[in-house]
């Protein structure tokens, strides 16, 4: 049979099943889709592949999913830090991006973004942010797959004046890239603090009619639930389930508060949480509870945030961090398991989307999202066992090779759908610009 | 006048003055030593340089200090892991170690462990383990700093059949570098659990006596202490002071278990303490209360610990997590600002050591021991703040080139006196027969 590309890794980490390392495979992939994953010299007989890959020292997986961030903001990377949340936000961010949120902002953050994701391994990214057409257009132009929240606030911004204007755009940016495979909306009210209950309600309608996710922070801080209830008798969850907004379809962003009660709520209404691990502690928001949601069975995925906060796009990094830290965290080092790790970083953020049939994993009939990591330096050598590397050793600049729905959008290091240096010059220019 | 080097960096990071960034600027260097940091046209006019390195797009600092390592173990890399510290040293690393440790095996692991720091911008370690000789050798052949610890133990080993052997054997390793700039001895008693009261009091004697450090793994768990308590009445480090071991000279690795006396006592004794971040969140050994020391003015240094438990020698990354991790620890997203952990990674490790006027900072008359890490990629750009760059965004495969003492170790990202190659193929041969 004749297919488009044979894969041929030294090491294939499916994630599905969970902890399985395959050496002498393939992977097998026409027309976008992977066509099967089997011994080498099986694909051999089997297919003649029109391109051939042969990745000796590498580590072949599934692409990472970066389950929450704000991409453009990478044009705000370091503009103010070591600072609490709110005077970050208050002094710093917001006057930022009222003095010049845009179109062309969100554009030029994105093609930034898109160039450090792809390096860096990420094939999907779940963004929450201004001007969701830009995100939208700049994650086609690129091959990157997205989930592009049409983001709802109470309060004006260049983007849109109220609630119902958020939401009107949102559905129109949604209605205009159906059909396309990598892009899908996800509707994206900011937070408990800055959403009131109209517009919620509006968002929860629409979702289970036209069967689109949300994606909202909820219990960020401390600071966040003590307001919520000083104001209105009640912690933003138990709000937030009053809406009937929980469900199999809700991921919330950060959860660093939560108490039993709540965590089993999340895993009974099938709720999917993206944890930050290196947000929440460089804000010292608290730590999210990720052992005891595995245990009580909750979708964990994980995200970057904005790299004005964190202060970048490394899904490696979030990865080892997020992993470190559960043990930590729990005071059990069994906790958070490199395979756990490798799980959350994948197919778990595809499942957070209701995208899991799709990406994910490294299985037939699946869409060919994969990347290559190359293990073949002195700081990952030996390999005794390579989900330990990926999650305790590898970094970022160690990905060589990137496809999304089989189309290659780095190959060898090389950016094949992005021009970096100019996007490093738009950057650039942006923070001149911003400077002043 | 005639001088060896000029380098003109991008951003000058001589991380003394703290926080301070100087752009158009020029480290000149002479014999090994910098003769002086001053304006780029200054520089043009006042010296004729040899050699002269251009880092347009670079950062330049000081190289970074491991304040804790076991480098050898790097041929032990991630052969056991999301494991209980007790477990993993019992069943795994100690049987592991039994079985194989030699000279041969200690050169080899050091070779791989010198790659991949000189790799990652460390330009001083600060190693315990045994052989100490072959590390001491290894050390010097590639041109890395390094303090070689004179390891003790109750218990027999490889190198060494008991305490007595132990000391006798490390001071003839002390006695034979004796003179060489790069190499200093320093006395490196396990722990408290391995090591009874008779050792510790000779190492204290010769200590005074030659004027040589003590580097002592200290609480690292609070199983440590509830034992001690239980088997001694009295807490590891009440211990340790009552046989006269607290001193400016005595670094305390780990320390995540210490109350507000014992920090008030570290303070006052000048101890300086080797903060593991990584390893301590890996093995759930607890939370070093970081600022809390800082606060009290202990001097903390940072280290990576053994690459088999970390599962790296990364100071990039220990840098990173050290940072984010105080701010969860406290609460308070001040903690530890950049510019502290900058300070941590490079001059407070040259302190513990007793050698802060040699190294750790960019300063006139100082060894030159620097780095240069190259901020030109999507990840690290725009760069409003350098100092939050090299910390919260760079990682250590952006480090371009290595100096120390004036010689070049990395050249453009090409290892200069290490054949990575033939350490990593050394590696995997270690490994086929650890395996078995």
């Amino acid at each position: 049979m004749q297919i488009d590309l044979l894969v041929f890794p030294r090491w294939l980490v499916p994630v599905e099943p969970a902890g399985v390392v395959l050496e002498e495979h393939a992977l097998a992939i026409d027309a976008g889709r992977i066509v099967a994953v089997l011994p080498a010299d099986e694909a051999r007989r089997s297919f003649e592949a029109r391109e051939t890959l042969t990745l000796a020292d590498h580590a072949v997986m599934p692409g990472l999913v970066n389950a929450h961030a704000h991409s453009a903001m990478t044009l705000m990377r370091g503009i103010a830090d070591d600072l609490p949340l709110m005077d970050w936000l208050q002094n710093h961010i917001w006057p930022t991006e009222g003095a010049h949120m845009s179109r062309q902002f969100c554009e030029d953050g994105l093609r930034l973004a898109a160039a450090e994701m792809i390096r860096g391994g990420t094939t999907c990214v779940n963004d929450m942010y201004f001007f969701p057409d830009a995100s939208a257009a700049v994650a086609d132009s690129v091959g990157l797959r997205a989930a592009i929240g049409m983001v709802v606030l109470d309060f004006p911004s260049a983007w849109a004046q109220n609630s119902d204007e958020y939401i009107h755009k949102g559905l129109e940016v949604h209605d205009s890239f159906k059909g396309n495979p990598l892009l899908r909306a996800v509707f994206a009210p900011h937070a408990p603090y800055t959403v009131s209950d109209a517009p919620l309600r509006t968002v929860r309608k629409y979702a289970n009619e036209l069967g689109i996710g949300i994606h909202m922070h909820v219990h960020e801080t401390a600071f966040e639930v003590a307001s919520a209830v000083e104001a209105n008798g009640k912690r933003p969850w138990q709000r937030l389930k009053e809406l009937d907004l929980l469900g199999p379809d809700f991921i919330a962003v950060h959860m660093t508060q939560l108490n039993d009660e709540e965590i089993a709520e999340a895993a009974q209404f099938g709720v999917s949480i993206a944890h930050c691990p290196e947000s929440n502690l460089k804000l010292a928001s608290g730590f999210c509870p990720v052992d005891k949601l595995l245990k009580a069975g909750v979708n964990v995925a994980i995200g970057t945030d904005g790299a004005a906060s964190n202060n970048d796009l490394d899904l490696f990094g979030e990865l080892r961090t997020g992993a470190l830290l559960a043990k930590g965290v729990s005071g059990d080092p069994l906790a958070l398991s490199a395979p756990q790790a490798l799980h959350m970083a994948t197919l778990a953020g595809a499942k957070a989307l209701g995208w899991e049939q799709e990406f994910g994993s490294l299985a037939k009939g699946k869409s060919a999202d994969f990347i290559a990591v190359n293990l073949d330096r002195a700081g990952t050598q030996p390999v005794y066992n390579v989900l330990s590397h990926l999650v305790y050793a590898a970094n970022r600049d160690q990905v060589t090779d990137v496809y999304v729905a089989g189309r290659a959008l780095m190959r060898d290091g090389l950016l094949l759908t992005v021009d970096e240096k100019a996007a490093v010059q738009k950057a650039r220019e942006w923070q001149q610009r911003i400077k002043k």
